[in-house]
């Protein structure tokens, strides 16, 4: 693929990749070799899934939710030199927090992390009284700090955008409530300085027409949004219940650069769902949810790392221009 | 298997057939190749399955669900010169309908197509303020029309006898609710024009004895009763609540020709269950859903086309002389 | 009030009434010495409630749901000479049926007493593998007989209108589930002979945009549709869900003469809700629930019977032109 | 009674009082006439509850909780010379707003009335896209302005306290889900401008120790927390769910002066249930809830308004000294 | 009433009585100054009901369930002189217990006392990691001893026969689970130590017929059977869910005398239901709980203490002969 | 693995095994060829799992629970040479029994067969109105007996001690409702003649500290507690509720050898969960359910049946060394 500049970013010439099947017409498709990284990939773990991986020095590092045998979760570090074969921590990360109230929490799990600057940030859910939206960073992968919770319980699937909008800080996030939540939209928040949040939008919600259904049930944001020269590229989970439960596949929509709680394009269909024995089957079936993406401004190469069935971590990847084209011919708001 | 001349009706002498594998002793056996329609069959589909064929001219014609990627229901047309490699439509079947109320549903699926006289008429779960059934016709599977919806909602798994009884039309259907209904049993209404239904009638509930759970939660009726020297024979769908949800397994009963809402036989265990992966994993684990059969009254042959998994399309098989004999000898009513 | 000539029926002169209290600004007022009908009015009763009265002779004959001390809901017949002190049978009402798969119901109740040419028709909700709308009719209050069920189950809430529309049978019901249905609308369905119904049409619903909450959970029809010289007036109940349970107050629209599936008026505002210790206590506390109505179309007085708290029946007053010109001041579809 | 001087406050020697009945060993005592405000004090109101009132001018005024006959809800002004005899305005509290998407909310419940400085702050519990914290305020009672709202969704019972705190805007409320809500803790949380929130602090939660049960499901802020020389006084509601529901009583804490998140004293018993008919029947039976609190600094006296079963407004009584040495004696955290 | 020695026991000639009043038809009458304990019997009390009462000396004792302000449930011993005035200590009863395990109970309620031989043995429902039977006993109301508990969770409604039965201790009880469960039948349990426990059998369950709707979703026992001529009179109580949650009743049924598992008659009626307006209204609306009867063997008098309203205590009366003949006249099994 | 004499108990040289694989660190691993029972190893069987094996003269017998095509809850008799290859009934064990009141149980499930001297002890799960613990045994597994049930209803997953402590037979079980339950806890009880049982005691519950996740829903005994020289090893199953349903876990305790209702250490990870497909797909999906062990007193070795999906049975190794280490190491109480 040729250099589209549509993507507004930097360079990732060692982007992982792979070309699309011959005959394949899908926009999104899956790395030959999934999962990438597997259940076990840690002795002690029970599942590595719902990950967050970023470009850093000449290779990639991540945070990683990490399942331990007691399914306990936990976040863990990890390396990589080529964004497929990853060295993934054996203990927890520890977060360096001046308050013993929100820094002592119990589980963080479903990370993102988002480069603002030359600084990267970790958005989690952790447990403060309910689930909420945690934030922490780190310059160097090595020391973690954390920061105030962005929200009140009950909160899930906070992600910061990649800069400022206007000025301010801004994050999509999705209101919950304190069990296995059958519903959930997606809001945006901004604030001056990260600690104190307000003007919260409503973004977009679960489709009840009738007609888009694959998103009947809740949606939530996945991997940092993605700035391109048609807007912010959004890739997201949405839900269907079936009398068997939920299944999460994976959906796209594009949003306005400078007001991004107003929705351009949001394709209809789904992009990625369950398919393969790996996310069709595990502690959850029937789940792909995506948590991160790299991009390379120059080709315009998207790879997605998303888990699979809440058990190991499948790497897919799309090319902008055509998902972005996809996503207008394909979009009911 | 020679001439049973126990099916009363038309000789198929291309149904699709495969004969019973050496050492099985099941009286319904899986086609080896299943399934015969794969989810992506047509290149926008997320899932085709629950699907209704018919001997059409010299081959077959169907009226197909098909999930689109929006896991939006579609009912399509498609046609199989042998019963199981179809060519299915890209596009929904558009119904001519005098009245915009009611012709203007949002979603119609889980089909059945039932041919009476010269004409195949089309039952299908419709949208109108719930669910309900539909009921459609076509002459020649190239122009199809929309009649008055049969019922009011809530209700489900409404299909026609193949011919008129006692100089009326008659159907089955199951009474619902708005939900993944948790309850189902079948029952008889019968009509002189298509347009306005009575007399109601129960035929058969779900098992709630403790000793027959496969079907303990609710059944519903499947392919178009198969007339025969010993009365209907009904192949149905019954539904088991586990911990996980529910399984969906083939049941099968012979009721009185006369008077069908009288039932003489009922096998108490299922006939066919999900076992293969194709039926275990998918858009809904664990189901068999069958919707259509095939018959050969020359041989006794029957073929039939069962969703799996909410995902695809199979096909089992069926010898009738046996299938009666042990509906009887296994029958609790 | 004058001759108003705004109903279009029969005159009755010795209709219950009682003038609107001095100050009293509501468009429907109760009868002050209410209960009229007390939960003991039979000896054996343990509530009667929910109940039709109609002119009858020079006073009045009713259909009266009464439970017995097993809480055993049953009908039964009752006189009175002023529609006010009500002489009860001890026993339930025996329908004569010719078909005993619909005759032998184990219950019925809420019953409705339509009056079509010189026949008086009865609608109840009975038990028919879950609950259905039954039908029957008696000439004389002597000899009752039992028709077909209108409907599958399940259903509640069916009311015949008092004359056929554009030559055919009209009726409102409210299709429902096995439960204490959370929730339901009013339909329109039609028929040619009372047993064949067909051309169901979506009436009006719940009321679900938030600003409409007595009615969020569920309506359904409850007197005979009163014929005026604006459409017909139709008293229904509407139903909140607080968090501890259901609230039944009544409320009422005007639909087309013609169309009665085409709703002009709708009153946004419930004109009954429970305020009387007699409504707020008993068997359901926070029930009123209209069930009959009698009009003098020499004069425009109507007055409503109403189930008050599953106990007992409660006398309320109004006026036609006053009521109709409130729905319209009030309307809100 | 004497001057204390426990409240750090204003003087209001026309606070509305009636002296504790002799014999009674309560520290809260119900006013002899309630309710003060009866359900119909409007003539289009169903009920009028839940409110909140502050001295103004040479009297007083208030917001008040008004379901119309719609049961929407609406928040409406009121004026009143002694705090007992209310007038009520017949139409909704419009407020002035800048940006639509906030402004235009279709429900406002459960307000209260916080003066800060000259300035009156309303908090009340709006719609917008599920329940919020919404803010308003009015400088004269005449014109009303609405600001952001304080909190994604889903919340409720916030309420503001009546000074900063180290310099900050400090607020309770009550995260919540978008049903009627079976669980519910008060959190604290702080803010330079009122529009940005931050800092938020779990403060106590319902009981679940299986000891203090009549607040085991849920509890929330009720009146604007009364400075004392002791600490905030924070007057509160608990819930118990009995087999038929929810039951609201009153209870009563206090939090330390600078870091109101930390609970110094708490009693372990209710101080008001429901006990008259007006509180154990009615919209919602077997409610009080505390929304607003008048109090003389120079006697100690506390009038407290509370709604009664969801239907109107009652007034009981209490006297600081007393209140706060009974919440020491029977402290459980 | 003359002599009937009906009621196989003692003579108790001060039994609180008052006769039926003129006009009445039902078997059990309600006490005219009910309720005899109101919920403020003890100054610290909420409630007090469900309680037990005995003969003791010269008057009578008992041990009642008493909710204090917190909502704890608690066990308290009270005496009367007079069956009908009552001292109640404003302290729960301490049991003397050797294993702490089970004696550091959290709550005791619903106690009933029975006296086997000279010693008073008490059941209650208590918590040991969940509702179970617990035992205890006291010879002279000053001293309490609690014993092993009689059942593994979960259970409720345990109650001793008043005498060992072929030698064997008997008891009833209702197993349960850890809500308010919407479920429930009566079994019989014996053991030769009080200790160990087995043989265990079921009684008779709620009514699941669809014609004696009172008793449709549980039943538990009540007060100790009281042995008669006729087998032992056994009074209960039953519930039916409506819409608005349960409502408690009072039954009874005769079983056999040596083997008190078989039910030789049972009454398709309540004999009582809430109807005054302290049952009707309280913590838990629409209560008639029966927990303690007492009896006069000269005269056939029977006494029947009952919770109302999960708020105060009741009384009512019934009388032997009569009470035995209705049950027969209009038993069904 | 030489001798280890951890295991106080028999020899078993043919105990079938099979070495841990290379390079495999976990504690419990799969026997290659699982699983060692099919689904239709019998021929009218659906699935074949949640088994019991014991040693019988030169080979195995067990119980297993078989669910015929009807999903009908079976016990049938098996043997087998090598514990790998199984002989299977087609027929249901028939238990003799003196009393029918609780001989004639419609299913019984899930057994656990307990060698005690030289009788062979069967505990199954059993309906006698709800399910409860039922007790049987056989002396040569031709003829079987029936006991009384050893519990009221509802309780599950009870299994004997294999000898008397402190002179009285021991028990766990897990008390249950009527329905999918989603809690569930160990509990202790005990008999001097195995009818008559009391002394309940609670052994240890789910996890609800947030930290140990994979048991956070209920717990329940799985084999025969196996004597050691550190106590009691208990091998249990633990589930997690998932937005899909239940997973079941295996994990393991060691409690006190005279009072085993002192947990000692207890596993804070699973040691087995669904990770093959016959365990992740099947009638349950996600289902690990150890029911009984094997165990070589010379040489350490374990080898555990476990039922997979409830479809087909699996096995699985340990050595008892080691597996205490790990659980001492890694203990949680």
């Amino acid at each position: 693929m040729s250099n589209t500049k549509t993507i507004i970013g930097e360079s990732l010439p060692n982007i992982p990749w792979q070309d699309k099947p011959v005959g394949c017409t899908d926009v999104v498709w899956r790395y030959s070799k999934n999962p990438v990284i597997s259940r076990h990939a840690s002795p002690t773990a029970d599942s590595i899934y719902n990950s967050a991986v970023v470009p850093f020095k000449d290779g990639f590092a991540g945070v990683f939710r990490c399942d331990n045998r007691a399914r306990n979760m936990t976040l863990r570090r990890g390396f990589s030199k080529d964004g497929i074969k990853f060295e993934i921590d054996d203990e927890p990360i520890k977060f360096i927090c001046d308050d013993p109230e929100i820094g002592n929490f119990i589980e963080g799990y479903d990370p993102r992390v988002i480069k603002i600057g030359e600084r990267y940030y970790i958005n989690w859910c952790n447990t403060y009284h309910g689930y909420t939206i945690a934030l922490g960073y780190t310059d160097d992968f090595e020391t973690f700090y954390q920061l105030e919770n962005i929200t009140l319980p009950f909160n899930r699937n906070g992600v910061l955008f990649p800069r400022k909008i206007a000025g301010k800080f801004a994050m999509y996030s999705r209101p919950s409530d304190s069990g296995h939540t059958p519903f959930g939209d997606i809001f945006y928040s901004e604030s001056n300085d990260l600690e104190y949040w307000g003007k919260h939008r409503f973004v977009m919600g679960a489709k009840k027409n009738g007609m888009v259904n694959w998103e009947m049930t809740k949606i939530g944001a996945g991997p940092v949004p993605i700035e391109t020269t048609e807007g912010w590229l959004i890739i997201y989970h949405g839900v269907i219940t079936t009398c068997n439960g939920f299944t999460y596949s994976m959906g796209a929509a594009i949003v306005d650069i400078d007001k991004p709680w107003i929705v351009k394009y949001r394709a209809k269909t789904h992009l990625l769902t369950p398919e393969e024995i790996y996310e069709l089957t595990g502690n959850t079936p029937n789940v792909v949810f995506p948590c991160a993406a790299l991009t390379d401004a120059d080709t315009g190469k998207i790879a997605i790392y998303y888990g699979a069935a809440d058990t190991s971590t499948g790497l897919a990847f799309s090319q902008v221009d055509e998902l972005i084209e996809y996503i207008k011919m394909n979009s009911e708001l």
